[in-house]
């Protein structure tokens, strides 16, 4: 008798039960105004999961050793964002209530404020550390409140000042540096000077983690909506990863807007799948 | 001194209080659930109209002789459908308002509902000539009312029954062709059989003629979000335009779902601009 | 608790004791010549399958009414033809054995061979039906004899002489002409003319059919490794394909050769899934 | 001791002594005004010849019957078409000189003027028989005397009313259309309707035959500058060259406008090929 | 009443007289010897500017402080050199005349010649900062003497030597590094060494800067006719821009040699965007 | 008279007798397990040669100066790799015999063990330079033992311990990592760290140089089956190369496994053309 036709992330068989780690894809991209196609990524990371190997050299770590499960995706309710949120706030539910740690593979930005509403219930102090090249701190973009541009707002108006932890950002409005500046997040512009420094800071308060792939330089990875050069290299983010990872008691974690028909050489796909290996290697 | 860039359509440069008809583009995709990029028909349209001829040997009539307004794209709500369709329904009254005739170019289907909420308002009696693949007749798609998938079925909330005329449709649920079949709508399977009689039935009665680009076939039109094979031809489209534009009342229309980039050959979008200088030369 | 994230083809879901008829996909294309890529089409026609109903208006029939089980893709040993065959046969096996009728996905035309192979064993008096644009009949081709050139002169080597039907065939060399005439197999040249007439006189003697996409002309189907203009059109293939799944005893089916990669448009892909859907609706 | 890579269409391979036609490549775009890249046409069509056999069916004739050369591709002036076409009118007396026919692969179509000048030095009464979906009869374009667009019309500077025969064509400007119909062509709109009156009127006069693929509908053959809907089908080109190159005394001739980067599935160069063949297996 | 479509460089909407800049295309790319498509530059960075903000966090300066008008494309002769320059001249002369600074994008490196001949006349005393992959310092190429590949030795015509100042070189024939290190141009090979001392040196003589985006490493700029490894990094080139704009009293610039269809992900065309971003902030 | 159309790598144009390095393609991809493509190598690089000069500004030498002679591409076994193995063997005996330095273009990277097969024979205590992303050091891959994925193994299970010196690895199973520490192969992690010394330690003997140009980052290099993010630029390789050209014995070298389809910009095929004659420029 054959069995049915199983997709998951490389290396990701866990039963349910044993995991730790939960991932789930997010295939939501209807606020993206520039370019859309994010709602592509999480297939695309799966299948192309498979032209990585289990075994991370620069960590000597194995999946083999872990045990992570792979949901699949979530049919998400394409042209209404609040409900689309609505649907990841229930999956993530189900692996917060079962002890687990949701990891969401988006999509575009936004599906953030949907696994961040969950967790911010269950961890009221929780912070979030933020990879991007975008401030994403509009209050309000072409005329929308849930918008990938308005996402760290939206977390900001659960949080409040100072718990949301921005790297990387190269892009944004003045007036959303401005906003920043004032004290409401501590955006750090560029790169990842100071990462150490906030991870101690932060200590033992629970974080959501959350990547915007785009914080990497166009040439690492052209495969997102909205190119933005001036990046970090793909080194540069494995290192800051390996921080967070091993320094911050992760409560959930994303990563999102890989856009994977923009790179036709699979390459930026191919980072994808190798920065969230390195991370499930890494949580501590 | 230097002037602006002005981009318009091939030959639609008249002044707008010359115009007859005018044009605009209505860059929304927000609800597609298969596979997002109508957004970008508007621009391609415009850009690529220039390997076009302003003459066409099959009419012997030429652009330069007529007059069209080019009055370029709405800047939409991505994220928002009904914001998106109150916009697209304001710049349809203004042109309705001033006694012309809008020619909106999608973006997806949905955006029809937009314009022909306004045609409606002043046409009561107004029917729709439909050129599609799909029913596009489902009460409600993922979750939601507003979709592409709906467009028809939430015209058909306008009109009742026996108004809406389908031609070329051949995908759907099995229930929406039940559905059209009781009578609802007159819907017309794979091809334009019955289209004259249809159009000399509906006589002098305004009719709003809305043409999903998919009902070509996937072999000349592949620049689409769900290609549907066993379609009608291009010489076959064009001629059942002609017989709609030149024997009917047209108080507004629309031409959708070219996806550009789908087809890096560039064919479909240089279907989609010769089809719509066929329809501004064909209009009685 | 979540579920296992499971892929099948859209409307495919039966448990396998259920199943009348079982798919599975042998991703190979290693003695591919031209241009490599039918590995990548099994998972295309599963992910681009949503993209489609399970109602097909041309048959007034609906997936959801038949019971089908997709086992998913075989891992096949890439670099050893005849270890690949091997596996293969042992998919197909199972499937026999169980009283199934199994439906494999290619992959480049070799696959058959693997599959024909089991059939032949279990029905030593089938017959096959080929649609193709290319003989297959070399004896040899780059010193190899386990090609997909010469794939149905190894099917020839099982059945002898006057069992293999082939339609639409329009490229080859002269020499594979001219054996075929001598009467070894029923070479129909260019379409489908005298298929009914073959069906008829097959009656009630098993009927292993194979169908290599690249029978149909490119411009419906640029998707594939070699294309070869002057083919048939979608709908003379779908015609003709009622015509066999109606009309015979089917005991094992394959669809070949689509190359996803080489059409971006997803077209190609589209029309597999469309055909992949007739079929199973079709066969009696 | 090893040799040099000679590089050929399939089946090309006899003695320059030998032959009676000898192929050469023109790879210039320099004029052309919309999407440049027919430049690159003359090495993907040999590369791609490999995917044919060197046999017809249609024909029941085998490329390895008869002598062709092959002698490359001239390195052109890019950025003077003056300079360019004193290249290709050089290569052309070459080959004339030697007895034999020139037959070019473009390259743009001005590539065809410098051809033909040597032609027309040779065969003062030469008539041309065009297939095109372009009139390419303006006097000047864009500033330019020597233009794709001006081609037709700098060799009837040449012949002179009368001796230039058009089919095929569904765009340009409404000037030339009148121009044509002045009498100064033989302007057949859309198709080949007629070509065999005109074949036999020609009679025994030689003949120049110059063919723009875009006269193939864009469905076939997408890949191209200025895709034109509406045009003919493979079989009925394959036709229509079979009616030229067995009634006609063909002194010169050319294939151009492929332009294969725009069609990434191959279908496009794959078409051109097998029509070269064609054409070679059918001079008689 | 609806307004004509305007499309400008995003936040370069100023009136003409108000602009202290004026950005025009000139959409050219007839001598492109190996890959041409560097004439759909000019449209391409104004449609994809709207991926970028309008406000620059490492220079602190928003462009909707400037004002910069934009002129849109000049309609260039395709198919002559000489009467393309000529156009690209007379547009050059108008934005002079008015006391502005003419800022042109290319097209392929060619046009250069055409702006910079009509500064050479108003500022004779003018030096060129020269940033490029390539020397461009042939005097003939394929027997064309207006190629791109000659562009700087044109200009030396005019300049003489010493005036020419070359940085990021790391291609060309063994015989133009020759002639520049003779002291006809300052060659720096490979990178920015000895930019800030050349900036110095030049101090407030006029300075035309032209920048041939081929001088970023592939890597960065995939999206160009003639990728050349081992060049500058996108920041090493943001600070050499900052450098010259802040330092030299320019009066004429360039941009050139974005091929974006080569570049599908959209990433070297947003490197182009960017770079003109900061340009138009850092000019003093 | 004309010539035959003779097809090389730009600048290798020598006699074969005056010839000292002889240039051969393997275009075999047969093994290739993830995404197949490399067999189009061969044919690109000769094609893009032509985008680079044959003069290096980095080495200041001109391939003017050397004699290269290159012999054409092997027509392979596609689909037996054994067979393909050995005509890769018989065309580097041919070179060795006639005292030349075979220098192979793949191709996968299995068609090294046929090379190497031929060198090992004539040069027993030759030592290979390797350097990769991959360990390719599995003893079965898919059950098969020549594999791309096995061949640094097959080449050990010749050679033995300490003679393989492996470079830039960064992928591989833990058991291939673990295998090659207890002293197999001397594997070098991530980077070139180490190069100098192990050129000096292997002083005059023999070397085999084999380079997998996925050693390369995937931002220089996406043009290949496996992209593995992490690896060292286009700089460091470059000077890598000249370590070992100038300061070994080669008797024997390959580049491989550049998929030129996978990067449709060409920058990765123009990347592998500089280090082609980066290398041509650099062998003592």
């Amino acid at each position: 008798m054959l069995e049915k036709n199983i997709d998951t992330f490389i290396g990701c068989d866990a039963e349910y039960n044993d995991a730790r780690i939960v991932l789930f894809g997010a295939p939501f991209d209807s606020t993206t105004s520039f370019r859309p196609g994010a709602r592509f990524a999480c297939r695309a990371i799966r299948t192309d999961s498979y032209g990585l190997e289990t075994y991370s050299p620069l960590l000597d770590r194995d999946l083999e050793d872990i045990d992570v499960f792979d949901s699949g995706d979530i049919e998400l309710c394409i042209g209404s964002s609040e409900k689309a949120l609505e649907q990841i706030s229930k999956r993530t539910a189900t692996i917060l209530n079962d002890g687990k740690i949701p990891f969401m593979i988006g999509g575009e930005h936004l599906v953030t404020l949907g696994a961040f509403r969950e967790v911010f219930k269950r961890f009221p102090d929780v912070n979030i550390i933020h990879f991007d090249a975008h401030t994403d701190l509009r209050d309000e973009y072409l005329d929308v409140k849930l918008s990938h541009a308005c996402v760290m707002r939206r977390c900001h108006d659960l949080t409040g000042d100072g718990r949301i932890h921005q790297f990387g950002i190269r892009s944004g409005e003045r007036v959303e540096f401005r906003w920043a500046d004032e004290g409401h997040t501590e955006l750090h512009r560029f790169d990842f000077v100071g990462l150490e420094e906030t991870v101690n800071r932060i200590g033992d308060v629970p974080v959501y983690f959350t990547i915007d792939l785009d914080v990497l330089d166009p040439s690492v990875f052209p495969g997102t909506g909205t190119p933005e050069h001036g990046g970090v290299s793909f080194m540069q983010l494995v290192d800051a990863i390996r921080i967070v990872c091993s320094g911050c008691r992760i409560v959930g974690l994303d990563v999102c807007e890989l856009s994977p028909n923009y790179d036709q050489s699979g390459s930026s796909t191919a980072a994808a799948c190798k920065i969230i290996r390195e991370i499930l290697l890494s949580i501590k």
